[in-house]
Parts: C-alpha cells; structure tokens; sequence
C-alpha cells in the first residue's frame, strides 16, 4: 500500500490537504505509559538495538495519537558508536562520549566505517514498523545532521556554551571540515540506507545549530549541509530541523531540505516568509503549551493554524520535542484539534501543485 | 565630573563618537585573577552585599580591560530576597530559591517591601563607585527584568523548559499578571534608587525572555515591561536586554528601551534594522569568540564593527556574559581591537544627533 497521498507527504511536496498533517517529535516517548512499560524491560540503548521493541514504540503513538506519520524510535547518536568514540545513556544525564574529539589527531584517527552495516539493526526496524504500518500512515527516518553530532563528539555530551566545539571549529579549521565532511558522508548513506529500507521521508536533526553566529553557520556547517542533501536519494522529502534558528532561517534554505523546521520562537508566518513560500515548513507550537489548561491549547493550536494561512506545505509538529511531562490526552487533543480546525474543501488553493526542491 | 559626553552614554543616544564604546556584560567576574582574589575571601552573596568589596571588583576591570563603562557589581536575584523567597548560591548549581512561588496564594501573599531600602547595600555600592570612578567613565546600574524575575522565583532557580513559569502563565493568568505588575513596580523603584544613587544609565536583564513563544510574549511579558520603563527617571538611557530574542526583537521595541541588546545569533545589521534605525543596538560577539586566536578574534571584532557600518549608537559588547574560562589578554585584546577598528574622524555622520526615545 503506497502512502504517495497521504497528507504529510502531500504537505511536503507543498501539495493540498483535506486537514493539516501532524506529527510530534519524540512521540514515541517517555510521556506515553506504553513507551515506558517497554523502557521498564530494556535500557534506552538496549530498546534501540532491539527492531522489534524499538519498532512496537515506534507504532504506539500512531494508534494511541492518531498522528499523520510514524517516525522511527531510535537517537541521533547511534552513529556516533561505530565511529568507537564510546556511547553511554546515564540515567538522568544524557549522552555520554566516552573517548570524545578534542585534536585534529582524533579526527584523523576515526575509522571508515559502514553506517548501514553497522546500523542495521535501525534499519531492520525501519522494515519491521513498514511492514506492520502496510500503509496506514508514512514513515519518517532520521540522523543527526554533521554539527550536532560533532557538538556531542567534542563536547563530551550535551552543552550549554558548546566551547570546545567552537575552540575546534576557530582553532582547527581543516580538522573540524575534515570532521564535517566524513559526517556529512556518513549520515548521507545512513539515512539513504533507511530509505531503501522503506522510509518515506526523512528529518535531519540540527538540534543545536542555533547556538551558532550566523557567519560561523555559513563558513563551518553550510556546505557541509549542502554535501549532506546533495547525498540523499532523489524524489524521497527530507525535515531541516533546529531550534533556536531565527537569525538563521535564510541561510538554513540556503544549505537544503524540502521541508524546514520552525520553532516556537519565531511566529510562523514571520519563519515561512523568511524560509520563502517555495519550501514547505514545520512547525511550530511551544511544547511547554501540551501542559496548559485545554481551553489554552485550543487557542494555541489556532494561532499555529492561523499564522499557516492554510496555504499548502505547513506540517503540524511542536518546536521540539513532546515533554515527557504531558498528559497523552493533551498530546491526543493537540491531533484531533489540528485536524479538526484545519479541515477544509479540496481543492482550497488553484496554484500547480509544485515539486519536491532540490 | 560629568560623563555626559563620554562614548557609552552619547552612543546610546544615537550620537557620533570617536570610536565605538565598548563594555562586556559580567566584565567584573570570574575570568578575572583580581576578582577571583577577592572572592577568596568572601562568598558571592556576600560581596553582593560588602559595598567596598563590590565597587573593588566593579572598578576592576575599568583600569585592566579599558572598558568604556563599569557596570554594578551585583546580581540580578537580589530582589527576590526582601520578597521572602529565600535566596542562595549553591557551589557550581547557581541560584536556588528556597520559597519558590507556585502558586495564586503564593503571589498573594508577597509582602509589600521598599526595594531602595531593602537592597541599600547595592546603592552604597553605586555611591563608592562613582566617587572613585570621579567621571572617568559611566557607570551603568541594573536589574533583572520581571520575566526573568519570575522564573526564577517560579522555578525555584535556573531552568531548561520553563515549565512551571509558562505554566503557571496559562492556567493562572490573574496571578501571572499581578506577580509581574509587582515586579515592575519593584524594578523601577530598584533602578530609580541606583539612578539617584548616581548610575548614568541602567540596563534591564530579560534574559531568559527569549524562551517564549512572540504571543506569549505579547500578552504576558510587554505591558509589564512597558509599565517598568514608563516609570523609570527620564533621562537616563535604558538598555533592554534579553538572550535568544531574534524571533521577538520588534516586540521588544515595543515595549520599550534606549539601547536594545542583540545576541550573536542574529547579524548585528538584521536586528537592527529590525529594532528600528531611531534606537541604538548593544552587543553582539559571541563569548565563544574571545576563547579563539587572536587573528580570529580580531577576524570577528571587524566583522561585528563592519554589520554596525559606522552608524551612530551602537554599544559594542559580547551577546552575553563573557564567559569564566575567557583569557584576560584576549578580553583586554577585544577592547583595544574594537577601539583601533573603529577610529573615526568626527563628525562622522551629518544627521541631527537624535534624542533619547520613551
């Protein structure tokens, strides 16, 4: 069964939609009971090497939420292991990198490695949840794009100044592009190795690439963003995500994707206009508004709606992440209210439906 | 003797100077051997409150780095501890707000407290700083802004989400807004007190306001700010400071400031453009930068001197705290840089020089 039609896909290509598409970014997360009484039973690295389990969480919140696409339950930072930089979940903590990137030494010494070999294991849940989907709702894969994973390899872990990833890129200028291009490469055949496992779509997670100067963003992460979507398997849409990005929308155009992320910090509309009417955006209500009174998250839900004008290629989705504080039915609520304000008569817009953008 | 025609405070009247003015938010702190001297000595909330020690370590800088401008040796916290919250710096943790406002009953039962009186240590400071200083440059006074204020007090210290600040925003909007009409009020009676005191100019830290969603801000955060600034001494430029606010900066315009601070995650011309050319910008290195060589350090200072184009009323400064690991050379090389790469024969522009806006 072909999801070509269905509406998140359909918004992607910036085509109309009976309703605004949503998903949500960790759906398949700690604020569901389902998600939990599996993590009860495996650790977070454990579910992600587990297909069956990972693609059971994977599936939950499409029956549980009724959102418009699946996205795959595994992290960002798989790729970082078979590059043997040592990869920890502490409880509590976060990501820990054993044997992080600190020298152009360290860049030179990082092996060539397979990533769909060695990632199979993600790429077998990605088979496992297309064949238990048979086409109800499309799948999105995903990786880290190059800054955020090189965030994590120097730092150590996460950051709140990101000093010593700044210190490589001013300090050590061709060891950091060296590091850029080999990860551009590498998450370029991970996530096509996850499209030729059947995922429909894929997101590209540049968590914290708003932390960047704009002239850094442009001279040390652009072209090898470029490279990276350059790689990807034509005719397939692919998410450019970020937070934090308002100073740098143009430039995040610039470097690629169908589809670009907003956050909630920008108004929608002020973040379409930027990104430009011939891309398809996501986004953008703050996630901390799941936890509001209903009556708050209705009006929120209508202002996100409002900003899109119901013009073709706005992808309903939270800032970042769902908290694993939410009620699932404020998360189930935010579904049915999107679907429910958005609905509207096809055809709603006459322009030619457009393409899928370089 | 008069700082009236000094760089710093004719820059934030939009007037033309000699060279561009520069200081650097949390110039007086931990980079430096001289304050980690002093601190050996006493805790912070100590020297917070030690008047001799507190104009020492704001005068510091002022003979090492040649800054511009000294500002307040104090903390934006201070205002939490006569409203009974509780107030302690915890070794490495930051603040903890031992009485965390959670609560309608909890805003209710705030005590009404002259703020000048209570917090009569940080004007003392502000009268020895000013003797010693004999006009040699400003000095500038300041507060935390009532959002930033209020996060902390409803978080009970620093914070990632925000959740209980937002959530406290939209289930409980009558408290929200009677929590931050007393937080004006106390800012502005605060800042009045160090402005007679003798403070040429102020600067309000929104610093996290940044956060929040433009409407959230719009309805929740604005007509407070409004409120501080209408009450403050006319006369005295203003800066309006916040961190992450490219998403927000007209809003933040609107609500009101002489000097609007930018952070280095926009273009330094985009946000002021956006500001709005009859307001003066403060910033925006980003504190990362002073930790690169020196030849990219003096790359960066020409960049951010080159967004301003020699346009009257710009304040250079970092886009935040410069940060503890900072070397004091390269923050001595940044001030001399932005001196020796701004060096202007005046007059450099034949407009009116303009007033101080509301």
């Amino acid at each position: 069964m072909t999801t070509a039609g269905s509406p998140f896909l359909r918004a992607c290509r910036r085509e109309p939609t009976a309703v605004t598409p949503i998903w949500m970014m960790r759906q398949a997360g700690r604020f569901m009971p389902e998600y939990r009484a599996v993590r009860s039973r495996l650790s977070f690295l454990e579910l992600c090497k587990h297909p069956e389990a990972a693609a059971e969480v994977t599936l939950q919140p499409v029956t549980r939420l009724g959102v418009d696409a699946a996205i795959l339950f595994a992290d960002i930072l798989l790729l970082l292991e078979p590059l043997g930089l040592g990869l920890r979940f502490a409880a509590g903590d976060g990501p820990v990198i054993d044997r992080p990137i600190r020298s152009p030494a360290d860049v030179e010494r990082l092996p060539e490695v397979d990533a769909a070999d060695r990632l199979a294991y993600v790429l077998e849940t990605v088979r496992l949840v297309k064949r238990e989907l048979s086409g109800r709702v499309p799948l999105i894969g995903f990786a880290g794009a190059p800054f955020t994973l090189a965030s994590y390899a120097v730092e150590g872990g996460g950051s709140r100044n990101y000093l010593r990833t700044k210190g490589l890129m001013y300090a050590e200028p061709v060891a950091w592009h060296a590091l850029m291009e080999r990860l551009a490469i590498l998450v370029a055949d991970y996530l096509n190795g996850q499209i030729a496992a059947g995922a429909d779509a894929v997101q590209v997670f540049d968590s914290w690439v708003g932390q960047l100067a704009p002239d850094d963003y442009r001279a040390f992460v652009l072209p090898h963003m470029q490279t990276l979507f350059r790689r990807l398997t034509p005719g397939v849409p692919v998410v450019h995500f970020g937070t934090g990005t308002a100073g740098i929308l143009e430039l995040m155009r610039e470097a690629g994707g169908d589809v670009i992320g907003l956050d909630w910090r920008i108004p929608l509309a002020d973040g379409w206009r930027r990104v430009g009417f011939d891309r398809a955006v996501q986004g953008n209500l703050d996630p901390a508004a799941l936890l509001a009174p209903p009556s708050v998250i209705r009006e929120k839900v209508r202002e996100v709606l409002a900003q899109a004008a119901a013009r073709p290629g706005h992808v309903f989705n939270l800032g970042h992440g769902i908290l694993p504080e939410t009620p699932v039915d404020h998360a189930r609520l935010v579904v049915d209210l999107v679907h429910e304000l958005s609905a509207r008569d096809l055809p709603a817009f006459d322009g030619p439906a457009a393409g899928i953008a370089g």
